[in-house]
């Protein structure tokens, strides 16, 4: 589809929430499809977990993007997903790879929304591509039940704060879920949390430096908790870490079931977002340093920084095998 | 045009922002339309005002929404506007009236958005037409000086609020600007923001009793300043007001111009909403009294409640004069 | 309505597939309106037809849209209405036929959607318009049968295409039904896939000729199937003929009941659409020429050809005509 003016920020570069909508779509069409190729129990693929992904590359207006997704691995009650996309500049012809994401899927029956299905094993061209897959597998359940525990972490409010510090960029919005915001299961699409999460993000990133920013990667997201139609989300984003030119932004989604609902509050997602400030011409431009106050926001740093750092290194490594081959 | 699950809750009741955003797009034109009938310099019409508003029906999905908009005064630089809003059952071929409101509307020059035009007189039938009117539009230039004082107020946060205070159903949304919530000129249309005001104060009214809620009037609400494209707006709603059966709820939209502008943060609209809570038959329930903490708190009650018997008394009078006549 | 920058192309000139939106719109509420104004079964009037149409001037950003709807005649279940659209530039008070549409309604039951329901008659001013009117009800009739049987074509994908060919060109994009694209029936707007099927052929149009490009006419659309919620639609375009100015793009919708539903995927539309290549300034620009490689690409071209001439000719008669009146 043609990216258009409300896609994008000021500058004409497409929002990452965008993309991630649009990744999620396909990601939701291709597992629905293959959970339901084989009769029995109807069922909706419903979003567990996206993996890591960086942004290689900004869209722009005008320009169309191309998602292609496939099934890259099956276990008994979840699907891999891996989805490309390209942006094609009509114009011209040029295409770039703009992203690639991994995304896992879980079929819900129809019938009964806490069911969850058998999916349909695919076949492997090769016995290493299972074995990769199952692989893959194992890794992200561990770091589902580690993102569990992280979670009960909660965002205050500051009053009168200082610029550069965490309580002055931090922001939240309320989102009353509507019905094209859900699934057949009346369940909010995981595309839709991750594109206002990204709309959190990318507030707090610019009122800490205040120049135009786009995002650059997105960490790994765990869905631990499905939100109905007519709850009432709440989505809030504080700055954990800054380097020389990146920005961390740690995301919270908590999700009210305020009417006809016994339940209380509940945390429903949480991911970190990276940005970076861009100048007129697309460099990256130096970030202002964070200032931290208090010791959980030092703490945060730290942790932010260890995050950062591993990155680099597993980047740097990647480019020297690729230059060994 | 025909009313989609995404305009309504989840009853089925069409969101009173959604009317408030036709009625304004209706005003809008037909005031642009008219300052631009004489040769002269080209111009915009924008919102200066909206008197206050009841809604006498509710409006359901399916239904078709008939709009219409007709010229009823102008002074050298306003225009004064009377929309009516009809639902349409085009099954039954039922028609009610959803609500009538009167818009104000001043011309800016296209090329300087700062310079006031000078709007085209309206010929009158009747010379009382012209009288009423001038006393309509003096009244409401009282009433802009009088709010334009009131709106210094700030909405601070609360950690861990009790059922049913203030602090524990205030709310508030952020919203990025984009080009599609914009005017020729580059600013937000006003039916933009009333539609976010309504968004806010419906789920601050949701969250204080739990049940279904719907749009019952809105009080005039006075458009003093601009907000343009780019901007970051915070939307704000807190109770202020209980009835037995209705609760009335202020709401703040603050604008942060933060990208490329030296400007500070500043309110750009105020109003009062009031709301009521319907049953599934869709009878007014009882709602929850309001407790009160502050002096802040205790005294705007009062003034909310000075508001509430004002408007009861306005209305047992119209009903006295149909009676008579 | 004020047409936003998302209506429109990075030119600023309004999608083809918004005005057939709005045009579908304004059918389906006057043909639903009028086929329950008789008291029986509630029905909801779905598109069956909607004829050639062609667009006489640009619609722009800041315009205003205003779209006339009438019944020109009724058979005994289905509904002639003519559509027509005027863009109205506010500022400068300028009009202009923007175009005309003739759209073919059926009433289905609301209790069950398989069956059609039974029109009441309209009252005709003169004899000869309703004589005029069966004959055209004869037409398409006639002409819905024959597309029914050229629907069974398939769209296959290429490798490593050259510029210019047919598989250079073509693309397709899914989309999942959601509520807010359906009716009361549950059933997809006939407008919402007539501006998916502009945005495909649009598509195609840019990527062939690499240039601003804009919706000059559509070829008549029949509707054979209903879409449901839930569904996946994928639309389809190819380029099938150019001339010196202009490109024919086909375009299909295929729709994959694939929850829930035993039914295999199915041709749900097809149709024409034809685009120009515009300058800056606004003037039609020479098209390069479609290269056919394939016996089925030649013939398409040669039957493209053949509907151009046709066009050609029919036009010509027309203003003949016109000339001696």
């Amino acid at each position: 589809r043609i990216m258009r003016p409300d896609d994008a920020n000021i500058a004409g570069n497409v929002h990452g929430g965008t993309i991630l909508k649009m990744i999620e779509e396909a990601g939701a069409i291709i597992s629905t499809r293959h959970c339901n190729s084989q009769a029995g129990e109807p069922c909706v693929a419903a979003l567990a977990r996206v993996e890591r992904t960086d942004f290689l590359s900004p869209m722009c207006i005008g320009e169309v993007a191309n998602v292609s997704a496939e099934i890259t691995y099956t276990s008994r009650h979840s699907v891999e997903v891996q989805v490309n996309v390209m942006s094609e500049n009509i114009l011209t012809g040029a295409k770039k790879l703009t992203n690639k994401a991994t995304l896992w899927y879980v079929p819900l029956s129809l019938k009964n929304v806490n069911k969850v299905l058998e999916v349909p094993p695919i076949q492997y061209a090769r016995k290493e591509q299972e074995d990769e897959g199952k692989k893959r597998y194992e890794e992200q359940k561990l770091d589902r039940l580690e993102t569990k525990q992280r979670n009960g972490d909660v965002m205050l409010p500051v009053i009168n704060p200082e610029p550069h510090t965490v309580g002055y960029s931090q922001s939240s919005l309320i989102h009353l879920v509507g019905p094209s915001d859900c699934t057949l299961l009346g369940f909010v699409h995981g595309g839709v949390t991750m594109k206002l999460m990204d709309e959190v993000a990318g507030i707090v990133a610019a009122r800490h430096c205040k120049t135009n920013i786009v995002t650059a990667s997105v960490d790994a997201i765990n869905f631990h908790e499905k939100i109905k139609k007519g709850c009432v989300i709440t989505v809030s984003g504080r700055m954990t870490f800054t380097s020389n030119k990146s920005m961390e932004i740690e995301v919270f989604v908590d999700a009210d079931p305020f009417v006809d609902e016994p339940r209380e509050r509940y945390r429903a997602v949480s991911a970190f977002f990276t940005y970076v400030s861009l100048s007129k011409e697309g460099k990256p431009l130096p970030v202002p340093q964070l200032l931290t106050e208090t010791e959980d926001e030092k703490r945060r740093f730290e942790e932010g920084k260890g995050r950062y750092l591993q990155t680099k290194a597993k980047r740097q490594a990647q480019m020297e095998q690729a230059a060994q081959q």
